[in-house]
């Protein structure tokens, strides 16, 4: 499908890959941490790991070689999801969370307890789904399907 | 679980979920709009509809009475999933769109074709995986589970 979402959900787009994402950030690169935390069975874990490893969001690097052993850690691909990630989460904080988040950010630079707020990457203004507009690509006119038809009408 | 991105997921963790979110993002408001557009059968569609409703992210909204025709509209809680589309989307564009991406976005307080970045909401700067640490609520301190260990662990 020509549309970057969808693109980015066949990485993502299974409930785990994304938990397993975020266990790796909070610093559980290990098998038996991540099984651990998430409760989920091993074999289920281990193809996720190998189709976030094939997708080149994580890479499996030794810790121990007697006995030989191994752990996960982000790619750069990998560290760019945390946008993604932080958006989730301020999501479900704001909607799925009634007694308060269970974890917060602090912006090292600041000092502060903060949220990550979007802005325009021009003007540096705040931009939200009603600030923006839908602009078709050369590549998106060329394009025949249903991206075209998005792209005349789509509107923010 | 005790976890804002889990929460997030269990709403829109499915593939199809997010693709719709997307599509009456663009305008695309009827069943058989989406349904064209998605190629996804009509009763799995109708599934996940039902799904984004229950889950107070689309509302349907009567458009015609002769005969009975309903549109899906986003509620605030579907719009505030802006930010997770946009930084979905981008990351997509990024990897995984070799030709370039299909659709681009202008803010229109400037007009120019423009990325959403994440900024500190706190004091505006620039905010990265690297720029933050992760800080314990009082409710992870007092919560049993996963989470108090990854908030003592979590940086970053």
């Amino acid at each position: 499908m020509d549309c970057s979402v969808a693109q980015c959900l066949e990485v993502i787009g299974e409930w785990w890959s994304m938990l397993i994402v975020r266990d790796v950030f909070l610093g559980f690169n290990r098998f038996d941490d991540i099984q651990g935390r998430l409760g989920i069975s091993r074999n289920v874990l281990n193809q996720r790991l190998h189709h976030l490893v094939d997708a080149g969001v994580l890479v499996k690097v030794p810790y121990s070689t007697r006995p030989p052993r191994y752990e996960y850690r982000l790619t750069d691909k990998g560290r760019d999801l945390w946008p993604v990630l932080t958006t989730m989460r301020q999501w479900g904080d704001k909607y799925a969370a009634p007694d308060g988040p269970p974890l917060e950010v602090a912006h090292k630079a600041c000092g502060q307890v903060a949220e990550a707020a979007l802005v325009c990457s021009h003007c540096g203004q705040r931009m939200d789904a009603h600030d923006v507009r839908t602009v078709p690509t050369s590549r998106a006119v060329l394009a025949a399907g249903p991206l075209r038809e998005a792209s005349a009408r789509g509107d923010g």
